[in-house]
């Protein structure tokens, strides 16, 4: 069974460094690759990839599943090994499950979906995409077919992001939060209106530049394992947990863009680099989830580095920066202004308290179409009702509107959540880390970030995809994914802000 | 028969497509890869080439050949079709009569011979590299041997890197350059040495890049379809025909580095960028051979980039970029500076006419270590011997002696020819270049590059690895490779500079 073993492990390495070579192939597309070299591109990461599913879907590796089924059991359950076996059959058997037929099938519809969706969006134009998007919803009927029997139809797909996490959960979790979040930006609504228009003025790029990566080598991201490019959209990648990689873009005319999206894409690649290294080229070395991932991010963007704290310590040196940008700009002023509640029309620019509401309502609408209560054509109707019932404003038209993100141009139903739940389990864990750290405010108003770092690492990152997002939560916090901690914190930091 | 053609080219395109996966992966290593990437960057790149090896040779594109040998020789005999076929059996024959285990055992005796290497290079002790470089001979006439019947124990290795050609071919040609050459830099040395000392102030990067980029592009070289980042070595890079990558290095206080690199690059990268775009993931999207190749990054280095019209044109604008530096240099002067011959040491840095020197006494070695009238031990000597018959000075020391190049201490003989064989394929097309195109020199004294670029391509560049490079030069020139025009092109040239 050793040996055995030990294909599986070889096979699976295999698997591992074609996926990191789809991702360097991919990170140069963004980063790198000249204009004309988009459709060669496009054939090399397809290539890659079909030999990627045959090797994934492969009898042999399945035969090698069946045969340490049992000699799995037999180990410590929480055994890297017992751990890799588990993991790999889960996604053996997801992926076997669907027929490559399908897979083509899908993949030449999302890729149609998408360019037809740019037009539709730029033209502000529903109709266009439509058709398309009703194929996308049947076909995602079909796919969550192939997982029967579950619970919800919409279980399969949010299963691909939050692996053992069932609708319903969400829908409660979702539910208790949406009453407290509409209360919170109501209230504040009431409230005079924080100034941040110096955060509009001009900001040099290479300042804005070189601020970042001071931030974020104090936060502990190694450069040795490590980069920051220029994209279109940030993103983290990582090619192994030896080589995680980031991207920004610069808005010289508005500050937070580049700042925050720098700690934000910070915290996703320190927990890929923090990923044990004997679980490297394996299944295991990845996040937990979507939303565990997104937890790290949203801390080091949010909790960390949108903190009082953190700007106790960083906006002198901000200032020297930009002296005359923010020479006149309190540390008061600028942290409210960093922190301002103002409801709007575009998820990614939203601020902390009204976030998770635009993820609600496309989660609503994606189970609603699923479900078929919901049909296509009403979809842009939907949206701008519920949007005016939680955030009191109606979009313009509907490039802004139910046409805004691309998820669903490439049938990426059951992502949005992720985001929301990121927010929920980074206050979870902070609330535990505030218990075990002592003075843990003090530490960040002192950019001591090791003690944090180390944390993280030992209590999430160190175990990369072991634990399903509900265990790995309930095992550090005591509770699995609940919404309590993140309202407590919404309620206190813009409590003090706004003096509610 | 169509359709099994239309399967060939399939499993090509996803060989080609693999091909270029494992090049970004490359270029990415010595570009921009984080340090503590290397190792697992290694594993990625050996997953991806045996993956490539597996496919290449596979039975189904063995009997797939086999079946299309009499289709193919019924078609038009230059058509794409037929020299696809021709040209994918080659490979495919020549890779199937390597074991595996050969393969295995020559790379990890490669591996550890570079290493070795270095460290014997570092400490110019040639005896720590001598028992590598033993076993590299013995294992690369084991090599040979999978290739007999041949005329010379060196034919197969030739052959890897100048398809079809002959080691008799090449001595013959050799033996009349040596003679031409040793003479030419004996007369040279008893005129008054050139003052280029102009070269070594100090140039500031920015400006070098500047016009470097300026320079190549109106060579012609496609920003849209390439880029050119930095190194610690320059070289160019293909990821097909629509993405052709060069690097430099910029020395700060030696002028020529990376200008002329760069224009030697940028001949490489044309020259791929140049390959019909019909060729295009297959195996003939490729140079004809590396001395054809190096044809072509000679001519804009050499021919075009270190001509008397050249600066006519450009001395100018190079002054403005530099005027400090240049500003009292009179462009004779320049010219002449760009130009000066002297015997050195270092054949990366040796000028035009001592350059072929560095390279015939490198395949003399070679030679005579294959056919075994050489012995390991004895090289040193044998290096330092024939360095002062030739270019009539003699190393201090190994490390700028027969240590010097990092060919050998990964297998790679009969490479170096290659160097050679392109200056002289060079000086042949741009005779017939000047022939055919109007007033050759006045079109580069305006920087008229068009008509030559279109010339090359037309002539050479469409055609990929159709041809090969023998019948490639006498298609284009009516004659096979020869020196002379290369010798009289050097006669003029430094004849009318040293006033011989």
């Amino acid at each position: 069974m050793k040996e055995k073993l030990t294909k599986l492990k070889e096979r699976l390495q295999e698997i591992a460094d074609l996926r990191a070579a789809s991702a360097v192939l991919g990170w140069d597309q963004l980063v790198n690759m000249p204009e004309g070299a988009a459709e060669n591109r496009g054939e090399q990461i397809a290539t890659i990839e079909n030999i990627l599913h045959t090797k994934a879907t492969s009898d042999e590796i399945g035969t090698l599943l069946d045969d340490l089924k049992d000699y799995g059991s037999q180990l410590d359950p929480d055994s890297d090994d017992a751990r890799l076996i588990k993991v790999a059959k889960r996604a053996y058997d997801k992926q076997t499950k669907v027929p490559s037929e399908f897979v083509v099938k899908f993949a030449r519809e999302t890729s149609i979906g998408q360019s037809v969706w740019e037009k539709a969006k730029s033209t502000s134009d529903f109709s266009l995409f439509q058709p398309n998007l009703e194929k996308l919803v049947a076909l995602r009927r079909e796919y969550a077919d192939f997982f029967k029997p579950w619970d919800h139809v919409f279980d399969p797909l949010l299963d691909d992001f939050e692996p053992g996490m069932k609708t319903a959960e969400v829908q409660k979790i979702f539910d208790v939060l949406r009453t407290e979040q509409v209360a919170l930006i109501k209230a504040i609504s009431e409230k005079e209106k924080i100034d941040r228009s110096f955060l509009f003025l001009n900001y040099p790029e290479k300042s804005q530049w070189e601020f970042g990566e001071e931030v974020i080598t104090q936060f502990g991201y190694d450069w040795k394992h490590g980069r920051q490019d220029k994209s279109a959209h940030p993103f983290t990648t990582s090619f192994g947990v030896n080589d995680v990689r980031i991207t920004t873009r610069v808005k010289e005319n508005y500050l937070p863009s580049a700042m925050f999206g720098t700690f934000h894409e910070c915290g996703h690649a320190l927990y890929e680099l923090g990923i044990a290294q004997n679980l490297n080229r394996s299944p295991l070395a990845d996040g937990a989830s979507m939303a565990v991932h997104e937890s790290q991010s949203r801390m080091w963007e949010n909790i960390i580095g949108r903190s009082k704290e953190f700007w106790t310590y960083y906006y002198p040196r901000l200032q020297e920066f930009f002296p005359s940008q923010l020479g006149n700009v309190s540390l008061d002023s600028f942290y409210r202004g960093v922190n301002a509640v103002e409801p709007s029309l575009i998820r990614v620019e939203a601020d902390e308290a009204t976030y998770n509401l635009h993820i609600m309502l496309r989660l609503e609408l994606e189970i609603a179409l699923m479900e078929g209560s919901l049909q296509v054509k009403d979809a842009p109707e939907a949206w701008n009702t519920k949007f005016e019932e939680y955030l009191g404003i109606v979009p313009d038209n509907d490039s802004v509107g139910v046409l805004q993100d691309v998820h669903w141009s490439f049938g990426g139903f059951g992502y949005f959540p992720t985001y929301a739940l990121g927010n929920l389990v980074s206050a979870q864990l902070w609330e535990k880390m505030s218990e075990d750290i002592n003075d843990i405010n003090g530490k960040i108003a002192s950019a001591d970030f090791g003690p944090l770092l180390g944390w993280l690492r030992e209590n999430i990152h160190i175990h990369g995809a072991k634990f399903e997002p509900q265990e790995l939560v309930k095992k550090v916090t005591g509770s699995t994914i609940t919404p309590e901690p993140f309202i407590k914190y919404l309620k206190q930091k813009f409590g003090a802000i706004y003096a509610l």
